[in-house]
């Protein structure tokens, strides 16, 4: 460890890209457990308080069952990425128990990035930055937002749908990562699609990525020896198409790639030594049901998810190097 | 007016097509006020309670203005669009409002679009599709969505971040509205660029949306004269680029579209007859600064309100005959 700040130093002092390198050096590893909680699936022993609403009930039992994991997995993983979604459909109730994970997570030291893939313009796209990374001035008193170090955008809008984003992440010391080639099937019916040019539309939008992290670094210091290795805008990059791994790379050089699709979706660990060719920080990997359900029948489901999560820091450490 | 039911009948009885046009026969106005409300901002008069956290008293206040907006607008509209971010800023309380808001928009009869411009996969997809049309099952029983009667969604992910929304508003007689052009000047960043077959990214956007549509509609029934006039699943169309509009009408040709950029963004309800060409609902307006800033310093906010949206409906109707 060099003088670099960990995780839950004050953020805003910190450029995201040196946080985030530093981070990944002293946890040892670059996995970010996923959680995305079905109230019908959660591990056994959630206790709800009695009469409370069912959405009141749900959010008690998914946020208990979240800290349940985090506690279980904390040492093997240098962050959690909390999908959004599976909060918001309890609504307010799930919204307060996604703020309360992401402060327990915090506390276990690790990088809270928030998977909302939000993508709007101008004020809007402002306000979804400010909820996930910063926070609004109203007349009684600034409203906090989530805190989240790092959040997930879409990019179909185009550059002023991504540079609210950027700007609130700069002024925080917040990341930002951006949808490029996503994991599912469906990522064929866009991003696949050639360009007039021979291009990818993939490749269009990292070009775009890489653009906007370019000027967000250059906004935050000269780019000379003292920059930081990584700049603050990242890339979504499934593990499903390591192929396409060497050509971000060349496209995006600075850029931490977020890097979901490991097991259940079929991506391989070993696949990715492109993605961590930049060094610490440069490759993240998010894995959810391979962790949180690593559990066969009868075996406790914290153990079990721990073994997982210190099974995958290890073969991805072997691969990083 | 036939049988066909006003909007606030039982949606999942009722196609959407067939709701959203008999909605806006029964009010005869094809516009959306689009409220997106900023705390610094709000219309004067609102008390939120005292001692109240900053967040308690800016969605108090954010919401009791939503409703003084809707009180004095409703008679010129067919529904609201509630721009998702600007509630989600002010965290838990302010997801409590916007439900709050939402259901007032009912009361008054207005059809519930929620702008989250969602976009994702698998169950992420469907917990976002749930989270805004239909409800989550839990152990401790549903947990209703916000209700709304329509969300827009992003296409950057293909096929499968679209389908679940269809499919979860299919079953709750709710519609969808997918990003195809949008208003703002980035739109050309991704959206223009030319496919190697000579298309726009947006034509084969368009074309992926009429699709999902088609599968929507006959899945719903036989696509015979009984058939509704407007498909489940529409398009965002940006007004400010009214010469795509017989294009988009052509690739879309029973797809209801969602026109925002009217007003501030500098399109005119005059250039969008190609939209409204299919018939009541095939376009709906959405006007937000227009409407809610209408007023010059001193005006009643409410009144310049209601005479603005009331121009507004009356401008739409003269181009939609």
């Amino acid at each position: 460890m060099t003088g670099v700040p960990a995780p839950a130093a004050d953020p805003a002092a910190h450029p995201w890209g040196a946080r985030l390198a530093a981070a990944v050096r002293a946890r040892e590893s670059a996995l970010l457990v996923g959680l995305d909680p079905d109230p019908s699936a959660l591990w056994p022993g959630a206790t709800p308080p009695s009469a409370a609403s069912p959405a009141d009930a749900a959010a008690h039992a998914v946020a208990d069952h979240a800290r349940r994991v985090l506690d279980a997995v904390a040492p093997a993983c240098v962050g959690v990425k909390l999908q959004s979604a599976s909060f918001e459909r309890l609504g307010a109730p799930g919204v307060a128990a996604l703020a309360r994970v992401a402060a327990h997570a915090r506390d276990l030291g690790l990088i809270v990035l928030l998977d909302a893939k939000r993508g709007d313009i101008d004020v809007s796209a402002a306000s979804y930055a400010a909820a996930a990374l910063g926070s609004t001035p109203t007349p009684w008193g600034p409203v906090e937002g989530l805190g989240a170090d790092a959040v997930t955008v879409a990019p179909y809008m185009g550059r002023d749908s991504i540079q609210p984003f950027a700007d609130v992440a700069a002024a925080n010391g917040r990341g930002v990562f951006v949808l490029v080639r996503t994991s599912n099937p469906g990522a064929g019916d866009l991003q696949e699609r050639p360009l007039g040019d021979g291009r990818s539309l993939w490749e269009r939008t990292a070009e775009l990525v890489a653009s906007i992290g370019t000027d967000a670094a250059r906004a935050a210091g000269p780019l000379g020896p003292e920059r930081p290795a990584l700049d603050p805008i990242g890339a979504v990059v499934g593990a499903t198409a390591p192929d396409h791994l060497e050509r971000l790379r060349e496209l995006l050089p600075r850029a931490p790639l977020l890097l979901p699709g490991v097991g259940a979706q079929g991506g391989r660990v070993e696949d990715l030594a492109a993605a961590f060719a930049a060094g610490p920080g440069a490759g993240l990997v998010t894995v959810s049901r391979s962790i949180v359900g690593a559990a066969a029948p009868g075996e406790d489901p914290a153990e079990a998810a721990r073994r997982a999560a210190e099974s995958l820091r290890a073969a991805i450490a072997a691969v990083a190097g």
